[in-house]
């Protein structure tokens, strides 16, 4: 029976390591720079989730093209990777994953190209399937991811944004990917539409239930042992669901601090504890939190529709582990 | 008979209308930034010389399906345009085509993720042709033109790159694209293969045409008045083939002031003055323009498979334009 991360790690490892081998390989390039920032990025402590997703979701639906599964996690996974690395000169971030990050270590040109060469890699990698199903979910994936990041930085330091808002960049920038990597399971392990909606949807809640859970972590003062900077979100002016509460709930008086925090140059440990003292004076944290349990539970339900069977068993535990983990 | 740009323009208005209404239709965002930037940039007189090109090889093959005409010449034209967002922000860019640049109006956060979205959008509305040697040629050309950017990335300010290298850059800058506009033309023409190769190659070689004349007027003094920057290239540190040549008929005492202006943070005007010199001492600026009409001649020559037609006479026509072209 697969309950915990370290159980689904365990099961799909062998695959999980051929997976590895198959994004490494699938870089293919003869030009330095791009292997080395690439490298680098994609050795910087990903743990794969999105083609581990892909993995289980294949399988799920009975898939036996393996080739196809690893191609493809090795596509999503690359995806994913070019996103951080515009993300991260974007938000001029230093750091990633404990790790510096790619922009400051070789500079934001280095950042946008291989990002740039990693999405075109990712779809080039795409199209050798000749499916065009699988086309038609990537494209529309990168479109409403590139759509969504700018809808986040027309968000930046925007104290009224609504939850609505939120939610739309939440879908946009981690929903589509996540959800795209699960449905291409189902479209490449050929199963009925049934069982492909409802992997799409399993993705969808899924990746509220995880960014929901880090934009908490953000605020999670225990965090910083693990080497997470606290108060990033913060300090980059962007407004997340426990901040959204705490906006919401808080007297003029608070809210005014808040707004002035946010639109500030430069964000002070005062402006931090501050706002993680309003948040703790509502439990914004903790209301988010169930929300996050709440789409993991909605996650959880959508595989009803699929018999038990060990990649069930692992989706299942990872719709825990989302809302669960420290890091 | 057709034998200038502007009997090509004038035979082929209305359809390069419907082409332009497309283009501006296929952006499809409801993100308001995203539409003020990609108005902007592809307001900003660019000539829609990849559309065309894309036009005249699909109506050279018979091609019925204008639809997807103005589709593919849309989508060459935002993978342009993409391109020249993302080029911007690595050049730090003020001007692109006599007005201020994109990224210094909206910033490199803008351009960025507004370049990213039309790379996107463009292999959406690709996919949509559900055509898989079109999708085919599409995710090799942005994978070569991303890997180009970065092997240019590379070459900033080496004196010592080789002619080589730098046919290598603009092929993959320049050539790939062009040469896929216009084999993606005999692509939906359903053309024999003898003629997709053919309007292949003309398209390599156009390239290469168009790009070493570029490379030439970035010292051509007489284009100051024509709102164009001279000597962008050296100042950014790009060694172009009028460059190459001089780099390689200068004495040991030039070749290393050369250097030291390549090698500069910032170039001043007698730096400029100086490599003009230089070049018009060696001649170098006719010698690299004799290879661009060598490449334009090639370029006609390909087309000797085609018997006359219109499509043919407009297609002959560019390959002069490109190596008499003024801007």
């Amino acid at each position: 029976m697969i309950t915990t991360i370290q159980d689904v790690l365990k099961e799909f490892k062998s695959d999980m390591e051929r997976m590895e081998h198959r994004i490494h390989e699938s870089l293919g390039t003869d030009v330095e720079l791009i292997r080395q920032v690439s490298k680098y990025i994609l050795g910087a402590g990903g743990k794969r989730f999105r083609p581990l997703l892909h993995l289980l979701s294949a399988r799920l639906c009975g898939c036996r093209d393996h080739s196809a599964e690893y191609t493809l996690g090795g596509v999503v996974e690359f995806i994913h990777t070019a996103s951080l690395l515009h993300d991260d000169v974007i938000d001029e971030a230093k750091i990633r994953r404990g790790k510096s990050s790619a922009n400051s270590l070789w500079g934001n040109q280095a950042s946008i190209l291989v990002g740039d060469y990693l999405y075109s890699k990712a779809l080039y990698h795409g199209v050798r399937l000749q499916n065009q199903r699988v086309m038609d979910v990537l494209s529309e994936t990168t479109t409403t991811m590139s759509e969504g990041e700018v809808l986040q930085l027309m968000q930046i330091q925007n104290i009224d944004i609504t939850e609505t808002d939120y939610y739309r960049l939440v879908e946009c920038k981690t929903g589509v990917l996540i959800s795209a990597s699960c449905r291409l399971g189902a479209i490449i392990g050929k199963a009925p539409l049934s069982q492909e909606d409802a992997l799409t949807a399993y993705g969808k809640k899924l990746g509220y239930a995880f960014q929901i859970t880090d934009d908490t972590l953000d605020y999670a003062a225990d965090q910083k042992q693990l080497g997470k900077v606290l108060g990033k979100d913060l300090a980059e002016g962007k407004v997340t669901l426990p901040l959204i509460y705490a906006i919401r709930k808080a007297a003029p008086e608070e809210k005014s601090r808040l707004d002035r925090i946010l639109q500030a140059e430069a964000m002070t440990d005062a402006d931090l504890s501050y706002t993680i003292g309003i948040m703790e004076k509502y439990d914004t944290v903790n209301e988010a939190l169930a929300v996050a349990q709440s789409f993991s539970d909605g996650a959880k339900a959508d595989l009803n529709v699929f018999p038990d069977s060990s990649p069930r068993q692992a989706l299942l535990a990872l719709a825990d582990y989302v809302v669960q983990r420290e890091m």
